[in-house]
């Protein structure tokens, strides 16, 4: 009694949330907790104001990330994560066909198949950057690239990105999750609105260590996002809850506690990169909160196995291209420390 | 830089969220407040675990809402919201075609849009109740009511929806927002699995008074929740929050207090629509938190238009059937004392 366009599909596949007991390196999340401001505003947030639909414009923390981005609120489009916020992108900015990546995010064909687009597989260079040229090349539906890039963990430069998107008829959907933790690529967003046909979609997930949360946001000139909101409000009027809402105000204020945190990572990231390296792994120079690490000698599916026995969960992508390698979250100090005594006895 | 198919969309029109100063009678909130176990279960939630995922499965709260009607974990599909269940539920369970009724819920044609499915409109009867017969007689590609249907307020019998699911080929979704407020109508999420085509779903926005905080939920067969899940898992992995599931989870959990507020509301609604009544103005028998009423002189907009010069906040739609009508959010009595005396003063 399913419909057959629906039986036919095949999703996405999350990784593992097991219970607990292990040291969680699987999903990049943050390993610090979000900013103390976050428990604060919810502690003081009145419950009572549950009774009311929320903003259906999120109209203060939408002026607040407008704020941050140096862009205006006609720019911006929140969701209820970034995944929300890339399958709303599809539907309005996509048509027909879209050309991504052999390996980059592994929703992007979901969500073409769900909305019945054509996928056009465009392969990363042998060293997994980005052939910028290829798209050019493509007839044109859309485009969505990862940068930094997953589970790759490379960035493209971002003037390239804005060549790119100013040589082609279709939009460009720049999906930056991991761009907090770029060395030198910078964010498109406060320059997005100049462009009539690109798009950058963020996330609360990465950097601001609120993947429990759900919220992700969009930026690009006023008619893109008028269009992610028609799509929304044909959807769902009332994507983000006032909990919601109230604790995400609370994380983009918080400026002090995001930079910190953000630099806790990539000094965490760097030292783990050193020694794995320095012991003859081949690590990719990473722009995001994870590492793509090949073992000298351990398969990538025997990593992930062997980590697993000893309760530290990674995640290993099984196609040919990345099945030597697996993507390991950066944690603590101490959880990296564990991590890599354990890869390194391998 | 649209697509076409979406630039051509007519999006779903809420009611107002004024910033404030209104009686606000015109998006069937609660009047009163969720339970004071949702206050405390956030007081006590340890923020820190927003930086992880949530639960995909939100299995605790899918569990008690299990218990709650009677069936099993697999019968159930929760959402962002009882519109997103909607949305993913028309897209799972209904190909080609859909009928619903010419007054109710005014998003079901919109979703229609969205897929791309022909409307097939069949009238309520000239007393607002539904025309069953008329859904046998359509080709089918599935069917959805609204039980009890808004903004009219009245229900259907829980048997005659029954025939009608046996009779048909398709899919039918039983959409019981306001359920819990009806005076004889039975909910028929018990009975659901039993059906190979009935999806009923409910939500969190009205009887347990959370409109702020997004959660609806589907109820049926193990096949049909299968095919939402489908869905969502092609759309967004994670559409709960954990702030969501911990506030959901201690809602549904008090009963007691979920009893005695649906009562209150059952108690000042007979109260206004006596009143009313008894001043010679037509109210239809509601078994909703809502009056669909009408006037004996003044026309739908003009009560409306006077009713806001006073503060007062009601829904009108100006469609045909429903002009001469105000829909009324059943608020406290102090609220609804007030609506009264300015509405028996035009």
């Amino acid at each position: 009694m399913i419909a057959k366009r629906i039986a036919a599909l095949t999703p996405y596949v999350a990784g593992e949330q097991p219970a607990g007991g292990y040291i969680k390196l699987n999903t990049n999340e943050n390993p610090y907790p979000p900013s103390p401001s976050v428990a604060e505003a919810l502690r003081v947030f009145d419950t009572e104001k549950l009774r009311l639909y929320p903003d259906p414009d999120s109209k203060a923390l939408t002026a607040e990330i407008a704020a941050y981005e140096g862009v205006r609120a006609e720019n911006i489009f929140l969701g209820n994560g970034s995944d929300e916020v890339l399958a709303f992108g599809f539907c309005a900015l996509f048509e027909k066909q879209v050309a991504f990546a052999d390996v980059t995010y592994s929703f992007y064909p979901v969500y073409c198949d769900l909305y019945g687009f054509k996928k056009i597989i465009l392969p990363l260079n042998p060293d997994f950057t980005v052939d910028s040229s290829a798209y050019k090349k493509t007839a044109c539906g859309g485009i969505v690239i990862a940068n930094p890039n997953a589970p790759v963990s490379l960035s493209m430069d971002e003037q390239e990105i804005i060549q790119l998107a100013k040589s082609v008829s279709c939009n460009v959907l720049i999906d930056e999750a991991y761009i907090d933790f770029a060395r030198n690529t910078k964010s498109l967003a406060s320059v997005a609105p100049q462009f009539k046909n690109l798009l950058i979609v963020k996330t609360f997930s990465k950097s601001y260590s609120l993947a429990g949360l759900r919220c992700g946001y969009a930026v690009g000139n006023a008619e893109l996002i008028e269009g992610l909101n028609r799509v929304k409000n044909c959807f769902n009027s009332y994507t983000l809850g006032a909990l919601c809402q109230t604790a995400a105000l609370a994380a983009v204020r918080d400026r002090a506690y995001f930079n910190q945190t953000v630099q806790k990572i990539l000094s965490t990231r760097q030292h783990t990169a050193d020694a794995l390296q320095k012991a003859g792994h081949t690590v990719i120079t990473s722009d995001a909160n994870f590492l793509f690490v090949r073992h000298s000698s351990v398969s990538g599916a025997e990593a992930y196995a062997r980590l697993k026995q000893q309760n530290i969960l990674v995640r290993h992508f099984a196609a040919p291209r990345t099945a030597a390698y697996i993507r390991v979250t950066v944690g603590t100090d101490a959880e990296m420390d564990a991590f890599t005594n354990a890869f390194l006895k391998f």
